[in-house]
């Protein structure tokens, strides 16, 4: 499987990616990475980047394996300002794409509280965003409101920390939520509707007694990312996390199926590894 | 949506489908309701009829309303010997049909412990098998074995006896299990996979957050279906209980297309309303 | 890909499923090879087997490869009373096949007439029926009557013999259509309605200009093939022609989604490599 556009191609339509008045502009990298820009002086931040392959690096008998390369190499992105990690599965965090970012860039990064001094071993020096429900931090630009996702419970630590987040973000007057991994709840349904998305970023993959008994934690599922934002009201949903592990797949046919027959109005896009979209409010 | 053969054109079909020595002969009623025929001195059984429309006659506001109307009259089924009933919902216990069928037959009554007393009340000097788990009663030459079933959960009432139920039923030498409503839990597949089914129905109308929120109690969807019979080893797989009710279906072409990638040598049959398959062994 | 089951197993099953009053059992092949078997004295025959590799052994450059193996090796076939070729297309009349059953059983053979000179070559002293339009032989119980096909055109040699042939079978009071590879025209329904079948073999894999172009002739699609047989009449429809090339393949999945969208009172029967279906009118 082969990808849209790449490494220094991709990097380069990165940078010349314009601001405009109303607009965001963002790329797919593969599982729940999303690239992030605003007008030029809001900066461009990612969300949970995995651009390596140190999952079956680090043991060759995993079931997750990529089934198309990274987009891009992370040491590409010197000029990030921001990295926000929903919580610390490997798809998610990896500490060899984070720390990488971090040594070539200057980058800030938005950090689960209960996972912070874990990646800061990793991040010396770095400026780091201990992550909180509700508690809002500014990167440039962005504007980011940690929510609790529930994979697929809400889980706190001993402090009361969530360590599943969601982020509620805003850049040039649009309003964008990605729900990291989550099943739907809801108090979820009544976060989301309050912040009036007009872009969520959710995941498809769903969960089953066969997956789960593998340890493979769940998420919702496609028809359920369709009542989801049906539900809080979304104007352009973007089903992510189905694309890159095909032992931890749904065919995305069957959510364009229960979308096409039940919510026919329903914008959305499907995005291809290595694709740039910019969505115009 | 008409019906494939109905009333008294599919009666004398039951009627003449005379047993074969290795063969076991099914009706799809709709939703979980299946009419089976061993041999002919084997009698003639049925689960989980709803041959009414009460659900939606006794509440005009419910989501429940038929697809199709029921494919037989209840009153049709002089010649029956067993009614086996799977759990309490209206979908599966519908005392409209079996009110009628006691009038009607002499049919025995397989009923899960729990509801026995409710039931007795409607069904006057009638042979009724109270159903626990692993205690075998027999029809004519039916010979049946509830097991527990988890619709999501398993309960069980303050005697101790589960209010959910799968048959696991023996007819002319073929193995035949009817899962009731259920998810897969790990004893599931043990218990089953255990049993050697040649044909097992499965329900594949999954389970979400915004249906369990409307208090649709969850089944397996059909991935777990697919999975749950390639993991217990079943010759014939049926799927059930997506057709009758549109607020609770899922779209059947998923099955197949996961089956077709993933399994392409389970043999499957999905039936329509009113269609009679003849098994071989 | 696995096989439902092969070889002497199959065979084994083949020899001694015993024909019924009411039924005719066949066996798939993959692609459009059906094996057919009446009552025991009407004798055992195929359509179409390509049970070799034969296509991408004298073509190691060919699309056209094997997604599993042959079910059953031709040399098994001692027991054969005829073969019916549709048309001259290497999946469907492979020489190999052909020549190794003549050699091992007293087969009969019908050929569309165009191709009899050509086969007779390598099957000297064999019984051969030069098919042609309309002119019905017998091959023990089976009546057997050639109808054109159109892929996707209707075809004639110089004699105004048809290239492309479907057949129209009656064995054991069934009526049976075997469409070869054909695209839907109105003399095809007007004459398979006439014959009112009550099992129809369909293709669905279609055609498009991307696979024309390159060579590849087309058939209906799932689409037409519900169509068809809607506006024909069938009791069962099986579709044929998707499993076995995965360069000329279309996912099933679609066949039943629309299906239950459109017909959802048609019945239909998918089958996997191997598997044999009884059916009883």
């Amino acid at each position: 499987m082969a990808i849209y556009k790449s490494g220094e191609e991709l990097m380069k339509e990165v940078r010349e990616t314009k601001g405009f008045g109303d607009a965001v502009s963002f790329w797919s990298l593969g599982q729940a990475g999303i690239l992030l820009k605003g007008k030029e002086e809001d900066g461009l931040i990612c969300i949970d980047p995995y651009l390596t392959s140190s999952i079956e690096e680090s043991n060759p008998e995993t079931e997750f394996k990529r089934a198309f390369p990274p987009v891009l190499n992370p040491a590409m992105l010197q000029d990030l300002d921001g990295v926000l990690v929903t919580h610390g599965h490997d798809d998610h965090l990896d500490l060899s794409t984070i720390k990488e970012i971090g040594r070539v860039s200057d980058s800030q990064f938005g950090i689960p509280a209960p996972l912070v001094t874990f990646v800061q071993e990793h991040l010396k020096n770095k400026d780091i965003h201990s992550a909180k429900d509700g508690e809002v931090f500014k990167i440039k630009g962005f504007k980011v409101t940690p929510i609790p996702a529930a994979h697929t419970e809400y889980e706190k630590d001993s402090s009361g920390n969530h360590l599943f987040l969601g982020y509620l973000i805003e850049v040039n007057g649009i309003r964008i939520y990605h729900s990291g991994d989550t099943i739907v709840t809801p108090e979820l349904i009544e976060k989301v509707k309050a912040f009036k998305p007009n872009v969520a970023f959710l995941p498809i993959n769903g969960a089953d007694f066969f997956r789960t008994s593998r340890g493979i934690i769940g998420n919702m599922n496609s028809r359920e990312a369709a009542d989801f934002a049906a539900a809080v009201g979304v104007d352009l949903l973007v089903p992510i996390h189905y694309d890159l592990f095909p032992n931890n797949r749904e065919n995305p046919a069957y959510f364009v199926d229960y979308l096409f027959q039940h919510y026919p109005c329903q914008k959305f896009h499907m995005m291809v590894p290595g694709e740039r979209f910019i969505y115009h409010k």
